[in-house]
């Protein structure tokens, strides 16, 4: 059973994050190992030729693993990344980007997963990535 | 449909790489995006603490993958991994290692995936690899 | 010989990129093999805490390794990141960030560098990326 | 000023790790930040076309970034690679391999560094590989 509904991830969010808040995601699924994240398309996202931008892409991953943590053990302010690696495959659309993060380890000191990138709407991922995030010993 | 069968790449394998294929590993199932593989545990796989070796797990991602292209695509004796990225995330048990892998893009040039390796009989993985090979061009 | 030099290739990004050129960023040095870029700093790059954020250090690092290859063979308008591996070391100072890149490997449809990352005035670097470029058939 | 000289960590592997011992490795070169290991050709690293094999190549990073973290802060037998990032760009030649390890970060509870890896004799590298321990906190 999750630490934190979507609700109070989002109200957790809006307080410690304003700036991440500021993306306007939502989270569409939660459970213990799982989350389904929503990040609307938005004009500052986008670059040259009308495609989500690498840098946008890549805070989509962090974010949706530190939210899936989070949900998962409660706030941790100071879970921090220490290693992420990105394939990006194809070209993403200028429409919302859907996150799908599985958590494969929560250890004592490090986390483990990987998240899944879709344009909404598209079955083939734009991207795929892993990710270890640092938690303080709790 | 895959382009070959489990049988046809056993054979292919024990024709073309008989130092692969004296691994004795099994393909349990195929279809066009995913492959479970079976790598028997073997003295020589071991280390100090019966645990299984690193390079046994590397070669068992590498294998598994290759094994999915070719049964997508036809045998393709020039495809070369290019990146391989793996997270060890617990001991492994000195038992069969099986390998679920997933092809994620499969492009003109180059295939991505990933490959989840568990110790048979237990839920939680051992590690986590995603992989990249440069296919010639066809 | 590089094929650009520092000037043109900032003129370059200044009109194919202007959203890039707005960064700031300063080629510093540049070779055959080797980049060394300024970003400046500037509050929208700082996160709560007064550090530089992730994703503009992965802007960093794909900037530096994408003026690179440009310096090395010309204008590639195509070329497109398809791995970016990075591990995050140290928590970045609010101040200018060097990015320090080398070009492993020029193959004819692909890439490889790394790139190592420090805050202005420190020795130990606070990321150290590998990266990989897919580049069209010249 | 290294915890371990050269001589000291090859006596430490022939006790501890005799079946690493047995791949022939010397160190040639160690400070506080880098090693120079090589790894002599041996039939058995082959693999057809005369190429050294990549689960070989991957042994050789582990093993050259665990001596280095040893010459370092001493034995630490239970430190344990995390994550291994390894691109392959050159086809390796049937002769030693070199491998140039440097020492990225050195903290509380992870080392961080990056691998080169030669043929011996050539200027151009044949992989480069990120790798990460966790080391049991001292």
């Amino acid at each position: 059973m999750p630490a934190m509904t979507p609700d109070q991830l989002h109200a957790f969010m809006a307080e410690s994050f304003p700036q991440a808040a500021h993306m306007g995601f939502r989270i569409e699924e939660l459970d213990d190992t799982r989350i389904r994240l929503r990040v609307p398309m938005h004009d500052r996202h986008l670059r040259p030729g009308g495609t989500v931008s690498g840098p946008t892409l890549m805070w989509t991953v962090d974010c949706a693993f530190y939210l899936l943590i989070m949900g998962r053990i409660g706030p941790v302010a100071l879970a921090v990344t220490t290693n992420l690696n990105i394939n990006f495959m194809r070209k993403p659309e200028p429409v919302d980007v859907l996150a799908e993060a599985r958590l494969l380890k929560l250890g004592r000191t490090l986390a483990v997963g990987d998240v899944t990138l879709f344009s909404d709407g598209k079955a083939d991922p734009v991207a795929h990535a892993t990710i270890t995030y640092a938690i303080p010993t709790r």
